[in-house]
């Protein structure tokens, strides 16, 4: 295997009545801003334990973050925390609320002017206000990870930034709550989840036999309990397994010491931002068509795919291979995520409008050994036209 | 699965060229104490690496840690601590080098008496000198803990304790260094990994597939890659991949969730206490005896155990869990880990010293369901006569 460091000091709260823990998680003097989305919070109970739990502190409430949150939400937060000094964040609800958090945190302490730079220059964060999470929905992983996504209304993009400053102090996992999910919600987080995995497993073989375990051990739990909590959130043992899968999924373990590709969510993230696409439903575009592209250097991990994922045993190498890419595919459809552009409505056109950012951004060597071309994109965008 | 905390903020620095970062994450005032066992650390060059990385640094230096290392051992190096002044302390070696310094770091700043009763009556650590490892010895899983056994002379006695304020700052994981270990110690560790897993995996259902899928990754990966490293120690992916296994085995990460089973180790540490055999391979006498004692309590992980780790997929469920408890026997003998007591020439008299100590101390229902009972200890031993 390669080298590694590997660092998590995320502390872990998980399963029932877990809130009421998060009152001895936060200093007693702390002047706390509440975060939350569309108000899911409010028919779940979260915002009424959350409420109960931290009744002797003072909370200030900030709601209303978005699916796929903005930069532009994010900075009125900012201006309320400046102006009330807030000094504790708690986001409550999914990974678009965390992700906001995980921003607002730093861009209240930015001292180098407009904290966009964060995302669109990378300038690295050196402060954050500390954080805290209760997660309601099993997908991103970021209540144990230090990365966020955020996008920009006004320019229509969407930029990641990763810090140690941005790691939660801890979260609090709750089946309970996400059991009152939307379905469509469910079948979105076990895509994410799962290409979160693909994307630190499959590229090419290095000899970490632990890390590929466990990366085909997350895998296989999420195609068998995913389907579960999908027909059914409300059957909490299934939206446990999804929900310990999904932060298992991208909190740093399974990517120590492996080589990683993040191109299906670089192609993904301008899908969303040109269209609006849920994020899972533009990774479950993006996958198939880049294997179809990279089929032969990505063959040997495929073929290890195929195998201790989806017990494909028999055929040449190529029909292997194939098998996989389709399993991988069906096994999108069946949460009744699409997968070809033109569910979406998307055409050509945004292929070209794709590539061309790529091009103008010097992203001509995207993922696992740069093969991400921009004509890699181009190829594997219309394979799902 | 079961509710469950999780908090692990140890920083892992793994491979090669890995000591050098050390110094920037100790405080440079610090004055340092250099702890280590019977000298490895200057054949196996990572004395000399240490040092080079903290030559701008004060270091006082501890050797003679013994395996199984002791209260004695360990009071001797308070009385230098307290007399130099010294708070910072870093552990270089195997398991009992490490598990040494986290008894010393704690009982330097003890304040109620004699911190024999950390082990002995479970009293609370409340502060602790921060410290670094550096690990030569894939087995334990202590660089990724907050766990620690010591021995005390005196009394013959073995107990372990547990603190969130015993968890080292950094561990660096040296699979170099252990490329010059003895074979027998790469068998020890290889075993204690396995056994380690074994303690959380092997109880009952609770419907955790994650943690149930890692676990038999690790066992699974064990079972590859340990007769590889104990057959050429030099072997540096072997020895990576068996150093990743021995940590992720004890990191609390596989233990999320499910129940555990410590009564291995606790009769084990019985066998080390009276008669100096080594940990692992108390484990490897214990575990199989154990097992044909809740056979039937323990039947379905057995089973399941059986079919993903050793496919075995025919016979009668009987036959599945013989040849279970079979293999598992004969994968410590290959390492040459002898499993019967009388290889170390021990009789059935200490088998009822063991047994006599259980009742006195009043562990009458030790382990998962509480069915180590001293009755269910006294014929485990005796199975392995």
């Amino acid at each position: 295997m390669n080298d590694f460091e590997f660092y998590n000091p995320v502390k872990i709260f998980f399963g029932r009545d877990q809130i009421l823990k998060i009152a001895s998680q936060i200093p007693s003097s702390a002047n706390i801003m509440l975060l939350y989305g569309g108000g899911s919070i409010f028919r779940n109970g979260v915002y009424d334990n959350v409420i109960n739990a931290l009744k002797n502190f003072k909370i200030t409430e900030f709601g209303g973050i978005e699916p796929n949150p903005t930069y532009e939400t994010s900075m009125k937060a900012v201006e309320i925390i400046k102006e009330k000094k807030i000094d504790y964040l708690l986001a409550a609800g999914g990974g678009s609320v965390v992700d906001a958090t995980k921003f607002i945190a730093a861009a209240a302490l930015y001292e180098n002017g407009d904290p966009w730079k964060i995302l669109s220059k990378s300038d690295p964060v050196t402060a954050s206000i500390p954080f805290g999470v209760i997660l309601t929905l099993p997908a991103t992983g970021t209540e144990m990870n230090k990365n966020s996504v955020i996008s920009r209304k006004s320019t229509v993009e969407k930029f990641a930034f990763s810090s140690p400053y941005s790691f939660p102090q801890f979260s609090v996992l709750t089946p309970e709550a996400a059991g009152t999910l939307p379905r469509n919600q469910v079948a979105n987080g076990t895509v994410d989840a799962f290409v979160h995995v693909i994307e630190q497993y499959l590229t090419y073989p290095v000899n970490a036999p632990i890390q590929d375990r466990f990366a085909e051990a997350i895998l296989i739990t999420l195609i068998e309990e995913g389907p579960k909590a999908y027909a059914n959130p409300a059957d909490y043992d299934a939206m446990a397994n999804l929900m310990w899968s999904a932060t298992m999924a991208l909190n740093g373990l399974i990517m120590c010491g492996v080589p990683g590709d993040w191109s299906v969510h670089s192609i993904g993230h301008e899908l969303t931002a040109l269209h609006g696409i849920d994020h899972a439903r533009t990774l479950a575009i993006v996958l198939p068509g880049l294997w179809k592209v990279l089929r032969v250097e990505k063959g040997k991990k495929l073929i290890q795919y195929g195998e201790r994922v989806w017990n494909i045993t028999e055929g040449t190498d190529e029909e292997r291979i194939d098998a996989a890419i389709s399993k991988t595919a069906e096994f999108f459809e069946s949460l009744g995520i699409k997968t070809h552009l033109s569910d979406y409505g998307v055409k050509k056109d945004t292929i070209e409008k794709i590539v061309k950012r790529f091009e103008e951004r010097k992203w001509l060597e995207l993922g696992d050994r740069g093969l991400t071309t921009p004509e890699a994109t181009r190829k594997a965008l219309e394979y799902q036209l």
